[in-house]
């Protein structure tokens, strides 16, 4: 079992790396910044995907897949793009090995490609240069396509699930006939779809709002965004929704015949989130003991701990952990778990001390635990254990067994809603307004947001990031109106943004 | 809408490149060998990624996620993976383009990999690779792991879904303590998740058995395969499971301490099956008016044609059309369909005439459509038709509307059995036996499966292609017990083997 993890008062980084290695998440493989998934932290993404791919759905879209390979012209064509991806992809040059006495496998020199082509690191260009010949007349607009799928970015510094040279992602790339209407579908993806997901799902209170100039995507006309707190204080951009103009059905020529017959260029939406969440989900709600995981998204809803120390102790409480685990298997399936069944396991491991089952499933994040000792038994009762509230705090004794099933149900739901009130209340606590300069780089030491004013310039922007590595996260949506004078350049500011150190 | 379908009987090849192209499948991409899969495609996929999943998790697998790219020296590890795959596979030599002027795009010649990386066609060598850190003692034992991902072959001649450079596929890799489990795990897969998913979800009849030592995987000690009989009277090899022995564990050194406490060297399967799959799909069912999808894997289940002519008349058969709609969705989710809702469509495009609006959805298989007319709607009742049978043949007449969804359901169910029941038919008249050469080298010439005998060797295999291009597709599990001799060279043969030409 476990080493022990770095508590995160000592070190939130390590931390972090320990919860992610001893909890079965993810680690590092012997490909340079790839990862690799492992079983526990896969579940927790394939939860994900079914709870985002449900929200895409349900408001219209459909999925597709597109090829891995971007020929490197494509990526010429648009020129932020170029200069955004270009400089840390993958590229293929060659289709064959051949085997060289002494030398083993080598590339063969007679089978370089014609034109190199790139792994995509997203598919803007690929998808674009397709639309072209699915899009004629606005009758076939809108276009609301979904895919997921792996991407590559050649980062040099990476840190597992926040940033990794391959990644699995979802990105949705729409065509519409109007300004208007991809503008819509912009910002219905980040609240309908991004904000609802982080906030329902992953129980993760996010700020919403659109990007500064300076961290807009590339290629974008504007970035909007779903911006969250960590617990060291430091921000995550958890998802982006584009709204792109016309700048790809210009550089793919993706036009349409309108209403009056007239040709216009196709507008675009692209918007992501990526297994980067699983990371946001982590550092949201996890603490020393090890992964805590929201009811909705969690890989074991329930674990069942049957105690005993003789044989017949033993197989009692087997017998009665297998009927409980079967009835909450058995629970009606409803919208709140996706309509899957309960993930109940039963621990038999008595070769271990009741402490050491207890702390393995603490570690690996499952929201309720039951114990059944023989004790228990003798009064047809349960112990029930909630993982967010460790110790006796979050302990609930005696419970009938005839009822464990039903209060475990409720239980799970209670979680999830506690889990994203305690998150709430936290952000909000390291959440701070600076009036001057001077006062903003103090609290920039602290953890949290800051909301201060600003001049809306790129350039203002960019010294207070050299002088204090914080950025502008997010001009949300909901800000006050307070006009203001920038806490920089004194110049006239329309309402504070939110300011912060991110991952 | 739809261009016309070559009929199956003048050319089944370009009919099948109509169904793929006009269903809204999948297209070729401007990327050589690379589809793009359309969303009809895909959602086809999702449905069978959703139900070959549930066999694996309840034969007790669980996914997970390992890199995309391969170190050169990985496939160099195992001599007959390296033979069979390097002489077709992408190559990444560098990690960065640069802009050079008046050239555009060019790759740095800084920025080249110290070792290639090869995009990986299978992930034995990754995932063994891996699972050396994962296994120390029988107790780790065995890994159950899958997982669902892109692989690039670079194949030079390619067809939709059938034989693509890049696809969609499911990978298990598997490690036990002993050859025995291995072995079993390998037959497992092959029965109670390959077969069944082949005969229950896409009602594909499935021929069973291990390949012969010329067709089986490189790097396998045998493999295993389901086996199906096409339209066209080709064989095509849908899914393939092998027992690895240890020459994977030998490669990447992964050894376990036994009960004994003796280092050994784990067992390996691995398996997979792929987007080909859709492929056998289009050719199991379809016919000459489009796709024909088995109800548990069609996108949509249902399409509502509300019919009428004046406003009056369109409105209310929409209202009636929707309520059907809604019943429908409502119905209680069970396992047949995945716990999912019925996907069921309302087809308002009153500017069609109704025969282009049915030829439309019988072209994208939907395997139920109600007619919703005004003659029916005072009858209060409705025409359900089966896209299995079209024409006059599939119609029931005034079904009531209020008994219409409850038959409908049941009608989904019937389908799904009938479809298996007519390919399986087929297949079986399509089914022979060879007591000769010359009687083989003449059945070959038809359509199907040929049983004959042969003497077990690989120069007898080679030959038999050689003369008359066909392979031995499987060696069925279930042969009848029957002695011979081989029909070429006249050695004792122990069962008769089947041959056909293949995709």
């Amino acid at each position: 079992m476990a080493e022990k993890i770095t508590p995160r008062a000592t070190d939130y980084s390590q931390w972090y790396l320990d919860v992610v290695k001893q909890a079965g998440l993810a680690e590092n493989s012997d490909v340079r910044g790839c990862m690799v998934i492992k079983p526990t932290g896969y579940a927790l993404w394939e939860k994900m995907q079914r709870g985002l791919d449900r929200l895409f759905k349900d408001t219209g879209h459909v999925n597709a897949y597109f090829p891995l390979f971007i020929p490197k012209s494509f990526l010429a064509k648009e020129e932020e793009m170029a200069e955004g991806f270009a400089k840390e992809c993958a590229v293929v040059t060659h289709y064959r090995l051949k085997a060289e006495k002494g030398k083993g496998l080598v590339v063969d020199p007679e089978a370089k490609l014609e034109e190199e082509l790139v792994i995509r690191p997203t598919s803007e260009t690929i998808i674009w240069n397709t639309y072209r010949n699915w899009v004629q007349s606005y009758r076939d607009l809108p276009l609301l396509i979904n895919q997921w799928c792996n991407v590559v970015r050649w980062e040099m510094r990476t840190r597992l699930f926040l940033r990794t040279a391959e990644f699995l992602w979802q990105e949705g790339h729409t065509a519409h006939s109007t300004q208007k209407e991809a503008e819509e579908e912009a910002h219905k993806i980040l609240m309908d779809c991004y904000r609802r997901f982080a906030e329902e799902w992953m129980a993760m209170p996010v700020l919403t709002g659109p990007k500064s100039e300076g961290q807009k995507f590339p290629g974008a006309v504007y970035t909007l965004c779903i911006e969250a707190l960590m617990q060291d204080g430091k921000a995550l951009q958890s998802g982006t929704s584009h709204f792109l103009g016309q700048n790809f059905s210009k550089a793919f020529d993706v036009q349409f015949q309108n209403e009056k017959g007239q040709r216009e260029f196709a507008w675009a939406t692209s918007w992501g989130v990526s297994t980067r969440l699983i990371g946001g989900l982590i550092m949201t709600h996890s603490d020393d003991n090890g992964l805590v995981a929201p009811p909705r998204l969690a890989p074991v809803h329930v674990v069942v701990v049957p105690l005993g120390k003789s044989d017949a102790e033993r197989s009692a409480s087997t017998a009665a952990a297998q009927k409980l685990a079967a009835e909450l298997r058995g629970l009606p399936r409803d919208e709140f778990f996706g309509y899957e069944s309960l993930n109940v396991k039963v621990d038999t491991d008595f070769d271990k001390s009741p402490g050491f089952r207890f702390a393995e499933h603490e570690l690996r994040g499952v929201p309720v635990r039951v114990e059944l000792g023989p004790k228990d038994l003798e009064k047809q009762a349960c112990v029930i254990g909630r993982r967010d509230r460790p110790g006796k705090e979050g302990k609930e004794m005696g419970v009938p067994l005839t009822a464990a099933a039903g209060r475990i149900d409720k239980l799970l739901r209670d979680i999830q809603t506690s889990l994203f009130d305690r998150a709430k209340t936290f952000r909000d606590a390291n959440t701070r307004t600076a009036n001057s300069y001077d006062e903003f780089k103090k609290l920039i030491e602290e953890p949290g947001f800051i909301w201060a004013h600003w001049d809306g310039t790129r350039a203002t922007e960019d010294k207070i990031q050299a002088d204090t590595k914080a950025t502008i996260r997010v001009v949300p949506f909901d800000r006050p109106k307070e006009t203001g004078k920038c806490m920089v350049t004194g110049q006239p500011s329309v309402g504070r943004v939110v300011f912060a150190r991110a991952y």
